[in-house]
């Protein structure tokens, strides 16, 4: 049995998102179409609007629907400190911490010489631009081997401009058992000990 | 941080999709945004598009494009038996295995007295009113509580018709490993064992 059209039109478009496999796609398709209509035009609506509505941030690139976001805008944030990020959801997860009170920068990315992003396909022009009155680059970029090496890149440009230039702390995660954590971690964590 | 409204309002609507948790709708809302328009564009006109055009075949109750699906318009089925399924999905799976000829009856869900799904609430007379010229029906709904009891239901009802009723066998999966088969499966596959 062929799928008919919009259905299979439905599907591949759904396909298309991360983390959604055929059987999902599938899945979610038959959802929509048994939905009632106005929620189907609102599921629409929002995609559009979203779209539309959300727009880089003009200091720190993460989104905004106005010309600074909340955060860039707020003067009490301590104007000496920049968190580099690669994505805007790592931007929302440190503020989820609470235990943090400077600006940010979002990168969109990581250099991956493999997948063709270079430093130019990331903001860092746009990072360099804003360091007047900021005293230490933090960079929380992922522990993957791209993070790294994105961090390890910052680092080497940010540190001859008199910047003092951190990387969040790698080791165990706080309540996670030592029986489990993976090697890479555990050798981090050790490598990474602090005199009580 | 909060999210700024479009896309807490995206991230709202992807939520209430099934099997869509918290963090990969916030996940999908980012990745909507970093989108081509021109793919954002398409992806809300095919949910709009499948919603409008989809309908119910006037036979059968599988979603179609015109008034009958392609199954129930192909006069090369087997006129003579109806496979009765939960949902479109399970009607496509058969299909799948390429060895069923006859036409198919989707139900749309099945009874859940607890749920408030009475017989009233599935296409159970439109089943009733197609029985001209048919002579078996195969239940195929879900091996589940309610998908059991929807079975017996149709038995019930159908085989005082003087049809013959079957239900689709249940027992090991091919290339499935007795060791790890749950108890009641291997229960259903040792009770319907055949001679050799």
């Amino acid at each position: 049995m062929r799928l008919i059209r919009p259905i299979l039109n439905l599907y591949e478009q759904l396909r298309r998102l991360p983390g959604v496999g055929s059987k999902s796609a599938l899945r979610l398709a038959y959802h929509i179409i048994d939905m009632p209509a106005e929620d189907v035009r609102a599921l629409a609506d929002a995609i559009i609007t979203a779209k539309e509505r959300a727009r880089y941030c003009s200091m720190c690139y993460n989104f905004t629907d106005s010309e600074k976001c909340e955060i860039c805008a707020n003067p009490a944030r301590d104007q000496s400190t920049i968190c580099v990020v690669e994505q805007p959801q790592d931007a929302a997860a440190m503020e989820r911490s609470m235990s943090y009170t400077g600006f940010y920068h979002v990168l969109h990315g990581s250099l991956s010489p493999l997948d063709g992003v270079g430093p130019n396909d990331l903001r860092i022009k746009e990072l360099l631009q804003r360091l007047d009155g900021v005293t230490e680059i933090i960079l929380a970029t992922n522990s993957d081997v791209e993070g790294e090496a994105t961090a390890v890149y910052l680092a080497q440009l940010l540190k001859p401009m008199g910047l003092k230039v951190s990387r969040i702390a790698h080791g165990l995660p706080v309540g996670g058992d030592l029986e489990y954590a993976d090697e890479i971690t555990l050798s981090r964590a050790l490598e990474n000990r602090r005199e009580m």
